[in-house]
């Protein structure tokens, strides 16, 4: 273990024990749509033994925790037209198939009773958990009462047959994050709307591919939509799953600085979000990442009263002191 | 028929025939929550024999139309809650009920396959629609092609075993009229969002009760929510369905009027909307109306490009002349 020999280098030496090169990207939140151009024109200037990416956390204020595997992300928007202009409810209701109506019927079928996604072939591809995997996720402290706090919610859902930290992790879903349609102000209007929205977005593991799930949604509608209606599907944000080596050289020199700090060995988790650099590296540079950043579950990521914990936050400046050192002794 | 000479009468003596009281009411629209008040207070400001109501439209520019029913409506605000705050799909995505999502299986079972509603005893008190009727209903323009052309719909849907009249006169209906959740701006946002709101409203028919319909609508929504959400029903508007008694005198006034204006007797249909202050007169002050205005199916009610028809108009001015004087004379 480096620990105090390698901080006293620091303040001795005034330098970094390793090169560092930062790349900072402003897009991530909505997909990282230039990122993957931006690398692979400048693969000389990011060429590099291996990538920290500081965009996941940790799982408690003493749980030092290493991320090795990233969800993907796949990002629609479904439109469904009924009549060609808003209607008087009172009129015309009873013979025109509401699109607000039309559109809550699609993604009511998308889940069956069992939380199981009902797009064609959606889990052909997804890479199972093997036992070995299963023992260690399970003795991670993500149970039930911990996700009931986390969110508030009045019960917890989802996936039959798998634990709350797989169906987060490792199992891929179908969200709506918005829905639009009609009149949405305060009080009442007798509209019969003219078109629906709504955002859709899967949430993708190994070896899922976004193209393959742009084209069971596809396949979907096409089998479900009703002629009663039109619909558009919008492609917008596609990204493939990512699964980290645990015996590089990096995860390792990172497990070793977490233990120097927090006393004790880090657990390691998958991540149900998406950082869509960690895949370009590895498909572009054909660099390995390894995922930690130093905020904690309650946090509120993006969310009202985001905030961080300060002296994790430091604890995370001492780890990555260790880690530069580590890496070096590698 | 009265014709020439009502018309001249008005010309020579610039008075009108019968005495006129007018209630302009500006909450129609909302609903008409404080008029029922209003009208109870002022009984003998309002007394009167008869009402007519021009809160109707005509079929056709040659097709004189009488209104003698006008469907009810009840309606609410249905609020789903799920995490208490909005999360991050990835962190949280897979474990958590989304409220649009379940917001959108709650209406989705709203309507069965055949377009029948499925709250609990709605259909209990729905009066049928006679053969007579039925058969007088058949003899209206208002076809599947009709209806295509006003709406511009895809396709023409609802309640099988009905015909598109029936549908949107005779028989009641539930309508999204809006619908909200998360974001629904441009681009994506990976949000699983806290809440999930939805507008509905039923249009009524004799002899439907709103608060019937209230009560039928909270044991659908306890019998099929999951709890994995909570959820709140806001009731809004609530009046009932009216039907006019054909043989009255005002009816048989403005029968005559429009047969002296367009040369041909007009056709009595039902409208599929609702207008609260014919059920008022009837309840509170005991007084029937007649309803009959003169705008058009393709005026674009509620609508953008909303418009009126000035030759109809004129017509319109016309049949009252006459209505006016027809009634004195009856």
């Amino acid at each position: 273990m480096a620990t105090i020999n390698a901080i006293e280098a620091i303040i001795r030496t005034g330098n970094l024990p390793v090169n560092v090169k930062f790349l900072i990207e402003g897009e991530e939140e909505i997909g990282s749509p230039n990122l993957g151009k931006f690398i692979a024109n400048n693969k000389d200037l990011l060429a590099c033994d291996f990538a920290l990416n500081p965009d996941t956390g940790l799982l408690g204020k003493d749980l030092p925790t290493i991320t090795y595997a990233l969800r993907g992300l796949a990002y629609f928007e479904i439109r469904v037209f009924g009549p060609d202009h808003d209607l008087h409810s009172g009129i015309f209701g009873g013979i025109v198939h509401n699109p607000a109506q039309a559109l809550c019927e699609l993604i009511a079928g998308m889940h069956d009773e069992q939380g199981r996604i009902m797009l064609p072939g959606y889990y052909d591809k997804v890479r199972p958990i093997d036992e070995e995997e299963r023992a260690d996720l399970a003795r991670l402290v993500m149970d039930e009462e911990f996700y009931l706090k986390q969110t508030g919610a009045p019960a917890i859902w989802g996936e039959a047959g798998y634990s709350p930290v797989e169906r987060t992790g490792a199992r891929p879903t179908l969200e709506v994050n918005g829905i639009l349609s009609g009149f949405s102000g305060e009080g009442s209007k007798t509209v019969l709307p003219a078109w629906a929205m709504a955002k859709i977005s899967m949430r993708l593991v190994p070896d899922q591919d976004p193209e393959d799930v742009y084209k069971q949604l596809q396949l979907y509608m096409k089998n479900n939509a009703p002629n009663t209606i039109r619909y558009e599907i919008i492609k917008m944000v596609g990204s493939p799953a990512t699964i980290s080596d645990r015996d590089s050289s990096g995860v390792k020199a990172l497990d070793q600085a977490m233990e120097a700090v927090w006393g004790k060995r880090p657990v390691f988790k998958r991540e149900g979000g998406s950082v869509p650099v960690v895949g370009m590296f590895q498909e572009i540079l054909g660099v390995e990442s390894v995922n930690c950043g130093f905020s904690l579950p309650d946090d509120n990521f993006h969310s009202p009263n985001e905030k961080l914990n300060l002296p994790t936050w430091y604890r995370g400046i001492d780890t990555l002191i260790h880690f530069f050192f580590n890496l070096k002794n590698e």
